[in-house]
Protein backbone atom coordinates (compact mmCIF):
# COMPACT_ATOMS: atom_id res chain seq x y z
CA UNK A 1 0.00 0.00 0.00
CA UNK A 2 1.50 3.72 -1.02
CA UNK A 3 1.77 5.97 1.68
CA UNK A 4 -1.29 8.60 1.92
CA UNK A 5 -0.69 12.36 1.78
CA UNK A 6 -1.17 15.22 4.35
CA UNK A 7 -2.93 18.33 3.15
CA UNK A 8 -2.57 21.72 4.46
CA UNK A 9 -6.02 23.31 3.38
CA UNK A 10 -6.29 27.46 4.30
CA UNK A 11 -9.73 28.21 4.60
CA UNK A 12 -9.41 32.16 4.98
CA UNK A 13 -10.08 34.90 7.84
CA UNK A 14 -13.66 34.18 8.93
CA UNK A 15 -16.06 34.24 6.01
CA UNK A 16 -16.90 31.11 4.79
CA UNK A 17 -17.58 32.50 0.97
CA UNK A 18 -13.13 33.41 1.34
CA UNK A 19 -12.38 30.03 0.90
CA UNK A 20 -10.96 28.59 -2.37
CA UNK A 21 -12.03 26.17 -5.09
CA UNK A 22 -9.30 24.45 -4.04
CA UNK A 23 -10.12 24.05 -0.64
CA UNK A 24 -13.52 23.48 -1.37
CA UNK A 25 -12.51 20.23 -3.38
CA UNK A 26 -9.87 19.38 -1.40
CA UNK A 27 -11.80 18.87 1.92
CA UNK A 28 -14.74 17.18 0.16
CA UNK A 29 -12.03 14.55 -1.18
CA UNK A 30 -10.01 13.93 1.97
CA UNK A 31 -10.23 10.51 3.60
CA UNK A 32 -10.14 12.33 7.04
CA UNK A 33 -10.34 15.81 8.49
CA UNK A 34 -8.27 17.18 11.27
CA UNK A 35 -8.86 20.32 13.06
CA UNK A 36 -7.46 22.31 15.67
CA UNK A 37 -9.44 23.71 18.68
CA UNK A 38 -8.94 25.08 22.09
CA UNK A 39 -10.30 22.22 24.90
CA UNK A 40 -14.00 22.33 25.35
CA UNK A 41 -14.59 25.06 22.10
CA UNK A 42 -15.39 24.01 19.09
CA UNK A 43 -12.76 24.69 16.50
CA UNK A 44 -13.32 27.70 14.29
CA UNK A 45 -11.61 26.37 11.75
CA UNK A 46 -14.20 23.36 11.40
CA UNK A 47 -17.02 26.11 11.54
CA UNK A 48 -15.72 28.26 8.52
CA UNK A 49 -15.51 24.84 6.50
CA UNK A 50 -18.41 23.28 7.99
CA UNK A 51 -20.56 23.09 4.80
CA UNK A 52 -17.73 21.59 2.32
CA UNK A 53 -17.36 18.41 4.60
CA UNK A 54 -18.84 15.23 3.41
CA UNK A 55 -21.62 13.50 5.40
CA UNK A 56 -19.81 11.20 8.12
CA UNK A 57 -16.38 12.31 6.73
CA UNK A 58 -14.07 10.90 9.63
CA UNK A 59 -13.24 13.79 11.56
CA UNK A 60 -9.45 14.13 13.95
CA UNK A 61 -9.74 16.99 16.38
CA UNK A 62 -6.36 17.88 17.95
CA UNK A 63 -7.38 19.70 21.02
CA UNK A 64 -4.87 22.19 22.28
CA UNK A 65 -3.12 21.59 25.97
CA UNK A 66 -2.53 25.17 26.91
CA UNK A 67 -3.15 28.82 24.53
CA UNK A 68 -2.99 31.81 26.66
CA UNK A 69 -2.62 29.58 30.32
CA UNK A 70 1.36 29.88 30.18
CA UNK A 71 3.71 32.48 28.51
CA UNK A 72 4.40 31.31 25.06
CA UNK A 73 8.50 31.86 25.77
CA UNK A 74 8.25 29.39 28.96
CA UNK A 75 9.81 26.18 29.28
CA UNK A 76 6.58 24.69 30.45
CA UNK A 77 4.84 25.88 27.48
CA UNK A 78 7.61 24.75 24.75
CA UNK A 79 7.66 21.48 26.42
CA UNK A 80 3.76 20.81 26.31
CA UNK A 81 3.06 22.29 22.92
CA UNK A 82 6.14 20.58 21.34
CA UNK A 83 5.00 17.54 23.27
CA UNK A 84 1.26 18.18 21.89
CA UNK A 85 2.30 18.35 18.45
CA UNK A 86 4.69 15.48 18.54
CA UNK A 87 1.24 13.20 19.55
CA UNK A 88 -0.73 14.77 17.05
CA UNK A 89 1.92 14.09 14.21
CA UNK A 90 1.70 10.71 15.24
CA UNK A 91 -1.86 10.27 15.01
CA UNK A 92 -1.74 11.07 11.62
CA UNK A 93 1.36 9.39 10.24
CA UNK A 94 -0.80 6.45 11.71
CA UNK A 95 -3.55 7.23 9.12
CA UNK A 96 -0.61 8.32 6.27
CA UNK A 97 1.16 5.11 6.50
CA UNK A 98 -2.22 3.50 6.28
CA UNK A 99 -2.81 5.12 2.91
CA UNK A 100 -5.33 7.78 3.77
CA UNK A 101 -5.28 11.53 2.71
CA UNK A 102 -6.14 14.10 5.94
CA UNK A 103 -6.82 17.45 5.19
CA UNK A 104 -5.67 19.79 8.29
CA UNK A 105 -8.27 23.08 8.08
CA UNK A 106 -6.08 26.00 8.75
CA UNK A 107 -7.71 29.63 9.28
CA UNK A 108 -6.01 31.85 6.91
CA UNK A 109 -3.15 30.51 5.18
CA UNK A 110 -1.77 27.20 6.11
CA UNK A 111 2.29 28.14 6.03
CA UNK A 112 1.79 32.21 7.57
CA UNK A 113 2.17 32.11 11.47
CA UNK A 114 -0.35 28.94 11.41
CA UNK A 115 -0.56 25.53 13.95
CA UNK A 116 -0.35 23.39 10.81
CA UNK A 117 3.00 24.37 10.04
CA UNK A 118 4.02 22.27 13.70
CA UNK A 119 2.92 19.41 11.71
CA UNK A 120 4.44 19.96 8.67
CA UNK A 121 7.72 20.02 9.69
CA UNK A 122 7.05 17.00 11.93
CA UNK A 123 5.88 15.21 8.54
CA UNK A 124 7.11 16.10 5.49
CA UNK A 125 10.36 14.64 5.53
CA UNK A 126 8.61 11.19 6.09
CA UNK A 127 5.01 11.70 3.61
CA UNK A 128 3.79 13.80 0.65
CA UNK A 129 2.86 17.12 1.33
CA UNK A 130 0.91 19.39 -0.12
CA UNK A 131 -0.52 22.86 0.41
CA UNK A 132 -3.49 25.14 -0.16
CA UNK A 133 -2.95 28.22 -0.23
CA UNK A 134 -5.63 30.81 1.96
CA UNK A 135 -6.78 34.04 1.94
CA UNK A 136 -4.35 35.28 5.69
CA UNK A 137 -6.56 37.02 8.27
CA UNK A 138 -4.44 40.33 7.80
CA UNK A 139 -5.70 40.45 4.37
CA UNK A 140 -9.70 39.93 5.31
CA UNK A 141 -8.97 42.55 8.04
CA UNK A 142 -7.84 45.53 6.04
CA UNK A 143 -10.12 44.42 3.05
CA UNK A 144 -12.79 44.61 5.54
CA UNK A 145 -11.74 47.93 6.22
CA UNK A 146 -11.36 48.97 3.13
CA UNK A 147 -7.96 50.46 3.71
CA UNK A 148 -5.04 50.03 1.05
CA UNK A 149 -2.05 48.36 3.14
CA UNK A 150 1.31 48.76 0.98
CA UNK A 151 1.96 49.81 -2.86
CA UNK A 152 4.78 50.86 -5.35
CA UNK A 153 8.43 50.58 -3.23
CA UNK A 154 6.47 49.96 0.26
CA UNK A 155 7.90 48.50 3.00
CA UNK A 156 5.38 46.42 4.50
CA UNK A 157 6.39 44.50 8.07
CA UNK A 158 4.45 42.21 10.52
CA UNK A 159 4.87 42.55 13.84
CA UNK A 160 3.80 40.48 16.82
CA UNK A 161 2.86 42.92 19.27
CA UNK A 162 4.86 40.27 22.18
CA UNK A 163 7.79 42.52 21.43
CA UNK A 164 9.29 44.76 23.76
CA UNK A 165 8.06 48.61 23.27
CA UNK A 166 11.15 49.97 22.41
CA UNK A 167 11.63 47.37 19.44
CA UNK A 168 8.12 47.72 18.50
CA UNK A 169 8.43 51.73 18.14
CA UNK A 170 11.50 51.06 16.37
CA UNK A 171 9.79 48.63 14.15
CA UNK A 172 7.07 50.82 12.99
CA UNK A 173 9.13 53.62 12.50
CA UNK A 174 11.17 52.31 10.04
CA UNK A 175 8.32 50.67 8.02
CA UNK A 176 5.82 52.19 5.59
CA UNK A 177 3.36 50.01 6.28
CA UNK A 178 2.25 47.27 9.28
CA UNK A 179 0.28 44.51 10.79
CA UNK A 180 0.74 43.87 14.37
CA UNK A 181 -1.10 40.97 15.08
CA UNK A 182 -1.72 38.80 18.86
CA UNK A 183 -2.61 42.32 20.16
CA UNK A 184 -4.44 40.78 23.45
CA UNK A 185 -2.99 42.08 26.61
CA UNK A 186 -0.89 43.91 24.51
CA UNK A 187 -2.93 47.08 23.65
CA UNK A 188 -1.87 49.46 26.09
CA UNK A 189 1.80 49.18 25.01
CA UNK A 190 1.48 48.85 21.35
CA UNK A 191 -0.08 52.18 22.15
CA UNK A 192 2.51 53.73 22.82
CA UNK A 193 4.94 52.27 20.82
CA UNK A 194 2.51 53.22 18.12
CA UNK A 195 2.40 57.40 19.61
CA UNK A 196 6.27 57.23 20.17
CA UNK A 197 6.84 56.53 15.90
CA UNK A 198 4.19 58.72 15.12
CA UNK A 199 1.79 56.30 13.47
CA UNK A 200 -1.13 56.11 16.11
CA UNK A 201 -3.35 58.62 13.85
CA UNK A 202 -3.19 56.06 10.93
CA UNK A 203 -3.58 53.01 13.14
CA UNK A 204 -6.82 50.97 12.43
CA UNK A 205 -7.40 48.75 15.47
CA UNK A 206 -9.98 45.42 14.23
CA UNK A 207 -11.06 41.91 15.88
CA UNK A 208 -12.86 39.21 13.93
CA UNK A 209 -12.37 40.67 10.76
CA UNK A 210 -14.60 39.71 8.38
CA UNK A 211 -17.18 37.84 10.35
CA UNK A 212 -20.36 38.59 11.88
CA UNK A 213 -18.78 39.97 15.46
CA UNK A 214 -16.52 41.75 13.13
CA UNK A 215 -15.99 45.43 15.02
CA UNK A 216 -13.35 48.19 13.74
CA UNK A 217 -11.84 51.77 15.02
CA UNK A 218 -9.82 54.00 14.32
CA UNK A 219 -7.20 53.24 17.79
CA UNK A 220 -6.94 56.54 18.26
CA UNK A 221 -10.64 56.74 18.88
CA UNK A 222 -10.94 53.56 21.13
CA UNK A 223 -11.44 54.32 24.53
CA UNK A 224 -10.22 51.28 26.72
CA UNK A 225 -6.99 49.25 26.05
CA UNK A 226 -9.23 45.77 26.10
CA UNK A 227 -8.49 43.44 22.87
CA UNK A 228 -9.16 39.94 22.14
CA UNK A 229 -5.52 37.89 21.68
CA UNK A 230 -6.49 37.73 17.74
CA UNK A 231 -7.24 41.14 17.21
CA UNK A 232 -4.88 43.33 14.74
CA UNK A 233 -3.48 46.97 14.58
CA UNK A 234 -3.35 47.49 11.03
CA UNK A 235 -0.96 51.05 9.88
CA UNK A 236 -1.19 51.55 6.24
CA UNK A 237 1.43 52.74 4.23
CA UNK A 238 1.22 54.69 0.56
CA UNK A 239 1.82 58.06 1.55
CA UNK A 240 3.13 59.33 -1.58
CA UNK A 241 0.10 58.03 -3.98
CA UNK A 242 0.51 58.85 -7.66
CA UNK B 1 -31.59 56.38 -9.72
CA UNK B 2 -28.40 55.39 -6.98
CA UNK B 3 -25.09 55.22 -7.85
CA UNK B 4 -23.46 51.79 -8.65
CA UNK B 5 -20.77 49.78 -6.56
CA UNK B 6 -17.32 49.77 -7.44
CA UNK B 7 -16.08 45.89 -5.96
CA UNK B 8 -11.86 45.23 -6.15
CA UNK B 9 -12.01 41.38 -6.52
CA UNK B 10 -8.92 39.60 -5.78
CA UNK B 11 -8.06 36.49 -8.05
CA UNK B 12 -5.27 35.03 -6.09
CA UNK B 13 -2.11 34.42 -7.58
CA UNK B 14 -2.39 32.74 -10.69
CA UNK B 15 -3.88 28.92 -10.36
CA UNK B 16 -7.39 29.65 -10.87
CA UNK B 17 -8.76 26.73 -8.48
CA UNK B 18 -7.33 29.73 -5.84
CA UNK B 19 -10.19 31.99 -6.45
CA UNK B 20 -12.62 31.99 -3.39
CA UNK B 21 -16.46 31.16 -3.91
CA UNK B 22 -16.91 35.39 -2.97
CA UNK B 23 -14.90 36.02 -6.04
CA UNK B 24 -17.09 33.68 -8.03
CA UNK B 25 -20.04 34.78 -6.93
CA UNK B 26 -19.55 38.75 -7.15
CA UNK B 27 -18.12 38.01 -11.30
CA UNK B 28 -21.13 36.43 -11.69
CA UNK B 29 -23.21 39.14 -10.47
CA UNK B 30 -21.40 42.42 -11.80
CA UNK B 31 -22.81 44.64 -14.54
CA UNK B 32 -19.17 45.38 -15.73
CA UNK B 33 -15.75 43.67 -15.42
CA UNK B 34 -12.70 45.72 -15.59
CA UNK B 35 -9.33 44.40 -15.46
CA UNK B 36 -5.38 45.26 -16.22
CA UNK B 37 -2.91 44.69 -18.57
CA UNK B 38 -0.03 45.55 -20.52
CA UNK B 39 -0.93 47.07 -23.75
CA UNK B 40 -1.32 44.72 -26.83
CA UNK B 41 -1.03 41.86 -23.97
CA UNK B 42 -3.82 39.74 -23.19
CA UNK B 43 -4.75 40.33 -19.03
CA UNK B 44 -3.16 37.63 -16.90
CA UNK B 45 -5.81 38.70 -13.90
CA UNK B 46 -8.90 38.44 -16.66
CA UNK B 47 -7.20 34.67 -17.96
CA UNK B 48 -7.13 33.37 -14.10
CA UNK B 49 -10.95 34.57 -13.78
CA UNK B 50 -12.17 33.89 -17.29
CA UNK B 51 -14.87 30.55 -16.40
CA UNK B 52 -16.66 32.91 -13.73
CA UNK B 53 -17.31 35.67 -15.92
CA UNK B 54 -20.95 35.94 -17.45
CA UNK B 55 -20.69 35.06 -21.45
CA UNK B 56 -21.34 38.34 -23.04
CA UNK B 57 -20.92 40.55 -19.81
CA UNK B 58 -19.49 44.28 -20.54
CA UNK B 59 -15.75 44.21 -20.33
CA UNK B 60 -13.86 47.41 -19.57
CA UNK B 61 -10.10 46.65 -20.49
CA UNK B 62 -7.96 49.19 -18.73
CA UNK B 63 -4.24 49.16 -20.73
CA UNK B 64 -1.20 50.49 -18.93
CA UNK B 65 0.74 53.17 -20.97
CA UNK B 66 3.83 52.46 -19.63
CA UNK B 67 4.63 49.08 -17.53
CA UNK B 68 9.10 48.75 -17.25
CA UNK B 69 10.02 50.87 -20.01
CA UNK B 70 10.36 54.06 -17.79
CA UNK B 71 12.17 54.08 -13.95
CA UNK B 72 9.00 54.13 -11.51
CA UNK B 73 10.46 57.08 -9.59
CA UNK B 74 11.24 59.25 -13.10
CA UNK B 75 8.57 62.53 -13.14
CA UNK B 76 7.68 61.07 -16.55
CA UNK B 77 6.75 57.79 -14.97
CA UNK B 78 4.63 59.21 -12.38
CA UNK B 79 2.96 62.12 -14.50
CA UNK B 80 1.97 59.25 -17.39
CA UNK B 81 0.58 56.54 -14.55
CA UNK B 82 -1.39 59.19 -12.82
CA UNK B 83 -2.92 60.69 -15.81
CA UNK B 84 -3.63 56.87 -16.65
CA UNK B 85 -5.22 56.46 -13.47
CA UNK B 86 -7.23 59.37 -13.34
CA UNK B 87 -9.14 58.34 -16.69
CA UNK B 88 -9.71 55.05 -15.41
CA UNK B 89 -11.30 56.30 -12.74
CA UNK B 90 -13.33 58.67 -15.07
CA UNK B 91 -14.48 55.96 -17.09
CA UNK B 92 -16.08 53.80 -14.02
CA UNK B 93 -17.14 56.46 -12.56
CA UNK B 94 -19.55 57.58 -15.55
CA UNK B 95 -20.58 53.12 -15.38
CA UNK B 96 -21.41 53.86 -11.77
CA UNK B 97 -23.37 57.18 -11.63
CA UNK B 98 -25.26 55.23 -14.12
CA UNK B 99 -26.09 52.61 -11.57
CA UNK B 100 -24.13 49.67 -12.87
CA UNK B 101 -21.65 47.17 -10.40
CA UNK B 102 -18.32 47.27 -11.42
CA UNK B 103 -16.18 44.55 -10.85
CA UNK B 104 -12.19 45.06 -10.96
CA UNK B 105 -10.44 41.84 -11.49
CA UNK B 106 -6.89 41.82 -9.66
CA UNK B 107 -4.23 39.37 -9.36
CA UNK B 108 -3.45 38.19 -5.42
CA UNK B 109 -5.20 40.57 -3.01
CA UNK B 110 -6.62 43.91 -4.05
CA UNK B 111 -5.34 45.85 -1.29
CA UNK B 112 -1.88 44.66 -0.87
CA UNK B 113 0.27 46.18 -3.52
CA UNK B 114 -2.13 45.80 -6.22
CA UNK B 115 -3.09 48.68 -9.04
CA UNK B 116 -6.66 48.61 -8.21
CA UNK B 117 -5.69 50.52 -5.07
CA UNK B 118 -5.31 53.60 -7.07
CA UNK B 119 -8.89 53.36 -8.65
CA UNK B 120 -9.84 52.67 -5.06
CA UNK B 121 -8.32 56.13 -4.04
CA UNK B 122 -10.09 58.18 -6.30
CA UNK B 123 -13.25 56.48 -6.39
CA UNK B 124 -14.30 55.36 -2.71
CA UNK B 125 -14.59 59.19 -1.73
CA UNK B 126 -17.68 59.27 -3.85
CA UNK B 127 -19.03 55.82 -4.16
CA UNK B 128 -20.00 52.55 -2.62
CA UNK B 129 -17.07 50.21 -2.79
CA UNK B 130 -16.47 47.02 -1.08
CA UNK B 131 -13.02 44.51 -1.58
CA UNK B 132 -13.52 40.80 -2.01
CA UNK B 133 -9.70 40.13 -0.24
CA UNK B 134 -7.60 37.31 -2.39
CA UNK B 135 -5.04 34.55 -1.67
CA UNK B 136 -1.55 36.96 -2.29
CA UNK B 137 1.00 35.79 -4.60
CA UNK B 138 3.52 35.22 -1.89
CA UNK B 139 1.09 32.85 -0.35
CA UNK B 140 0.65 31.08 -3.65
CA UNK B 141 4.87 31.17 -3.70
CA UNK B 142 5.67 30.15 -0.05
CA UNK B 143 2.45 26.79 -0.47
CA UNK B 144 3.73 25.79 -3.94
CA UNK B 145 7.40 25.78 -2.43
CA UNK B 146 5.82 23.83 0.84
CA UNK B 147 7.56 26.49 3.00
CA UNK B 148 6.82 27.29 6.44
CA UNK B 149 7.17 31.14 6.19
CA UNK B 150 6.58 32.78 9.87
CA UNK B 151 5.75 31.23 12.94
CA UNK B 152 5.24 32.35 16.24
CA UNK B 153 7.12 35.83 17.23
CA UNK B 154 8.58 36.03 13.83
CA UNK B 155 9.05 39.91 12.03
CA UNK B 156 7.95 38.73 8.88
CA UNK B 157 9.15 42.07 6.28
CA UNK B 158 8.20 42.45 2.30
CA UNK B 159 10.82 43.96 0.55
CA UNK B 160 10.32 46.01 -2.75
CA UNK B 161 13.96 44.60 -4.62
CA UNK B 162 14.57 48.55 -6.42
CA UNK B 163 16.11 49.23 -2.53
CA UNK B 164 19.21 50.04 -2.07
CA UNK B 165 21.60 47.48 -1.21
CA UNK B 166 23.11 48.25 1.60
CA UNK B 167 19.26 49.15 3.13
CA UNK B 168 18.37 45.67 1.67
CA UNK B 169 20.85 44.16 3.45
CA UNK B 170 20.54 45.81 6.68
CA UNK B 171 16.12 44.64 6.40
CA UNK B 172 17.12 41.38 5.55
CA UNK B 173 19.33 40.97 8.34
CA UNK B 174 16.64 42.17 10.89
CA UNK B 175 13.62 40.39 10.07
CA UNK B 176 13.71 37.16 10.89
CA UNK B 177 11.32 35.91 7.27
CA UNK B 178 11.11 37.67 4.56
CA UNK B 179 9.74 37.94 1.28
CA UNK B 180 11.55 39.88 -1.62
CA UNK B 181 9.05 41.44 -4.91
CA UNK B 182 9.73 42.79 -7.51
CA UNK B 183 12.99 40.77 -8.42
CA UNK B 184 13.53 40.86 -11.71
CA UNK B 185 16.61 43.02 -13.15
CA UNK B 186 17.69 43.31 -9.51
CA UNK B 187 18.74 40.17 -8.83
CA UNK B 188 22.58 40.42 -8.91
CA UNK B 189 22.17 43.35 -6.12
CA UNK B 190 19.98 41.36 -4.07
CA UNK B 191 22.02 38.17 -4.13
CA UNK B 192 24.84 39.91 -2.52
CA UNK B 193 22.35 41.74 -0.09
CA UNK B 194 21.21 38.44 1.12
CA UNK B 195 25.06 37.32 0.83
CA UNK B 196 26.49 39.88 3.46
CA UNK B 197 23.11 39.89 5.69
CA UNK B 198 23.82 35.64 5.92
CA UNK B 199 20.59 35.18 4.44
CA UNK B 200 21.69 33.40 1.19
CA UNK B 201 21.54 30.00 2.35
CA UNK B 202 17.80 29.43 3.40
CA UNK B 203 16.78 31.88 0.03
CA UNK B 204 14.25 30.47 -2.63
CA UNK B 205 13.74 32.15 -5.78
CA UNK B 206 10.23 31.41 -7.39
CA UNK B 207 9.32 32.63 -10.57
CA UNK B 208 5.08 32.47 -11.41
CA UNK B 209 4.65 30.33 -8.66
CA UNK B 210 1.39 28.16 -8.82
CA UNK B 211 0.59 28.35 -12.38
CA UNK B 212 2.25 26.01 -15.07
CA UNK B 213 5.05 28.07 -15.67
CA UNK B 214 5.86 27.22 -12.17
CA UNK B 215 9.89 27.55 -11.48
CA UNK B 216 11.63 27.54 -8.15
CA UNK B 217 15.38 26.79 -6.93
CA UNK B 218 17.45 27.62 -4.24
CA UNK B 219 19.02 30.60 -5.12
CA UNK B 220 22.44 29.74 -4.24
CA UNK B 221 21.76 27.11 -6.71
CA UNK B 222 20.48 29.36 -9.40
CA UNK B 223 23.26 30.11 -11.79
CA UNK B 224 22.08 32.78 -13.37
CA UNK B 225 20.99 36.02 -12.61
CA UNK B 226 18.46 36.32 -15.16
CA UNK B 227 14.41 36.98 -13.18
CA UNK B 228 10.99 38.50 -14.64
CA UNK B 229 9.78 40.96 -13.07
CA UNK B 230 7.13 39.23 -11.08
CA UNK B 231 9.83 36.77 -9.46
CA UNK B 232 9.65 36.83 -6.10
CA UNK B 233 12.56 35.49 -3.52
CA UNK B 234 11.12 33.44 0.03
CA UNK B 235 13.44 33.82 3.12
CA UNK B 236 11.88 31.38 5.29
CA UNK B 237 12.25 32.39 9.57
CA UNK B 238 10.84 30.28 12.28
CA UNK B 239 14.52 29.06 12.91
CA UNK B 240 13.60 27.89 16.69
CA UNK B 241 10.94 25.54 16.20
CA UNK B 242 9.27 23.89 19.05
Amino acid sequence: MSAGKLIGVGVGPGDPELLTLKAMRTLGEADVIAHFAKAGNPSHSRAIAADHLRDGVVELPLYYPVTTELPACSDGYRDTIAAFYDGAAERIAALLISGKTVAVICEGDPLFYGSYMHLHARLSPRFPTAIVAGVTGMSGCWSAAGLPIAQGDDVFTVLPATLPEAELARRLGEADAAVVMKVGRHLAKLRRALKTSGRLPRAIYVERGTTAEEKMIPLAAKLDDEAPYFAVVLVPGWEGRP
